[in-house]
């Protein structure tokens, strides 16, 4: 049996994340690790005519770069799983269409990063496939127009809100061996503590990421020091203090090792409110710089908790609160490091 | 490897459907199958103040009626499955926020019933998963306002549209023995023709219904005349004939076995349009009739082909065509039967 627990898979020793490729926009090529990602545009509509081309460009390139390294082809790949904001997935549908891969469409919001990862690995841990490719991503035009208003309409916002990432994300994975193993995955409950508020996702996700890590820690028997790093989605500057006293309160500590992706893609000084969001937000961090850092063994294990918002507009005209979830990923070096 | 061919998954000998639960709205009540599914409703809004309310209603009526007849809770099930047609899977969401199951969001439009299926057969075969609910649900007014436009406003519509299903179906999934076996699937690819029309889906969708059903039969090895019924989810009285002449055209003839779920759950002299569809027409069928055929005997061996069109309204005011997809699963009785 893989399932740990109720919620969490243990994957068996050859469960490998093969290779990844990201691609970014303007403000996230600005940012800290804007170096680190494979395909930088300098402008949002990326060499397309509309925003939503410009987003589906952002999950094809990342794709392109995860084959090519891994020198695959899309004919190599059993399933494409892959989700992102826009509704109906249609970005993960239209580029499913072109690359012709059998397709599986997920989605949990932000979280969808890291659960088209873990049902990957699961895929291929249980057999059911060779090769995975694993896609999400968000593109901060398009998401603003269906979420909230046009971009255009230049609306104003408070501090509390999150500014989403204009990026794509993609993984191959595998049994054959490589540098990163993916070792186990914790599946999320949806949460809703009765925040309303579209412009605080920030602390309407951190109670549902606490609970993974608390149940991810519980089932697989970790401890929280055992982690390089704890890095969740897309908490921000208002959810990550809150994630890191919900878990103090439990007695989990991770002040020392706790990050959030929404504060690693952007330099303090660069104007995104709280932080960086979107399904695109927590792959490219993840897959641009953290899997790096795992091959080099400067990391050598960490917990990727990728944060969702399930809501959309008429659930919010409805008076309705914002369910989130959260799920966990595991990644382990195998070149040795810090451990 | 439980991997056939490039997207087909053979499961083991312990993988079974052990329940199911239906819901419906007025239409499907007085439909040919009405007196079959567990829960009915004489009201679109199924007692609740809104749409989207009823459709969440008719979910998790589905769910309580599948878990019940099981003699099972909530606490039993280790994942939710689930997916529906509103922007965002909300109706999911927010089922999920209820009732606590570690979810799993899933999205292949219409498609999602047997999405879900497939995969949760896979995460009990795979030992990722001692039990799994999947569950999906439309609601003929929700989708009309959010895809088209609000009913109130009484847009004429040709022939060649479907009518959305009103209704939700939820599967039990667990390695206990029952009366049926889920026996392999199908992931389909992503296939588009160029159509543009969404109130012609039943063509646009045909040819992927007919490429998942061709690599089914190539993957398995299985011969069409093995399955006493080859149902399709949503073709219509449009789409129907098309998916058996492409397949004609290959040397495949299902003109014996072929039905289509949108063309069983209402009768003909019903007003709708070219026949039903939506994730709730090809559910309400599977799990409420065909379901029952299996565990009676009277039919012994199905494969059932749930087909969605992958669009969003945006990308056919951008002057895309549709992408569609089939995922395929099949169904076989224990109890022997008619072969």
């Amino acid at each position: 049996m893989k399932l740990q627990g109720r919620q969490t898979w243990k994957f068996g020793d050859k469960v490998f994340l093969n290779s990844t490729g990201t691609a970014v926009g303007p403000m996230e090529s600005e940012g800290p690790l804007g170096s680190l990602f494979d395909v930088r545009y300098n402008d949002l509509h990326c060499n397309e005519k509309n925003w939503e081309l410009a987003e589906r460009r952002l999950m094809e390139d990342s794709i392109a770069s995860c084959l090519n390294k891994a020198k695959l082809t899309n004919d190599d790949i059993n399933f494409f799983l892959a989700g992102d904001l826009l509704n109906q997935v249609v970005t993960a549908n239209y580029v499913a269409r072109g690359n012709e891969i059998p397709f599986l469409g997920v989605f949990g919001a932000c979280s969808t990063s890291m659960e088209s990862l873990a049902v990957g690995a699961a895929l291929v841990d249980g057999g059911f496939a060779q090769r995975v490719v694993a896609a999400v991503s968000s593109h901060n035009a398009t998401a603003e127009r269906q979420f909230r208003y046009p971009t255009e309409y230049g609306g104003q916002k408070p501090d509390t809100a999150t500014f989403t990432v204009t990026g794509a994300g993609a993984a191959l994975i595998s049994s054959e061996p490589s540098s990163v193993r993916i070792t186990s995955a914790t599946i999320g409950k949806v949460h809703d503590l009765g925040i309303k508020d579209p412009f605080d996702m920030g602390s309407a996700m951190a109670p549902a990421a606490a609970d993974t890590i608390m149940a991810h820690l519980k089932e697989t028997g970790m401890a929280p020091e055992e982690y390089d790093l704890i890095v969740t989605g897309d908490l921000s500057g208002v959810g990550a203090p809150i994630v890191k006293m919900l878990l103090k309160e439990k007695g989990i500590d991770v002040s020392g090792n706790h990050r959030d992706c929404g504060l690693m893609v952007y330099r303090p000084d660069q104007e995104v409110f709280a932080g960086g969001s979107g399904c695109g937000c927590s792959a490219v961090v993840t897959y641009g710089h953290l899997i790096k850092e795992l091959n080099s063994g400067s990391l050598k294990r960490i917990l990727v908790v990728a944060t969702g918002a399930l809501l959309n507009p008429t659930m919010i005209q409805q008076k309705e609160s914002i369910p989130t979830i959260a799920h966990a990923v595991a990644l382990e070096g195998t070149k040795g490091g810090s451990n």
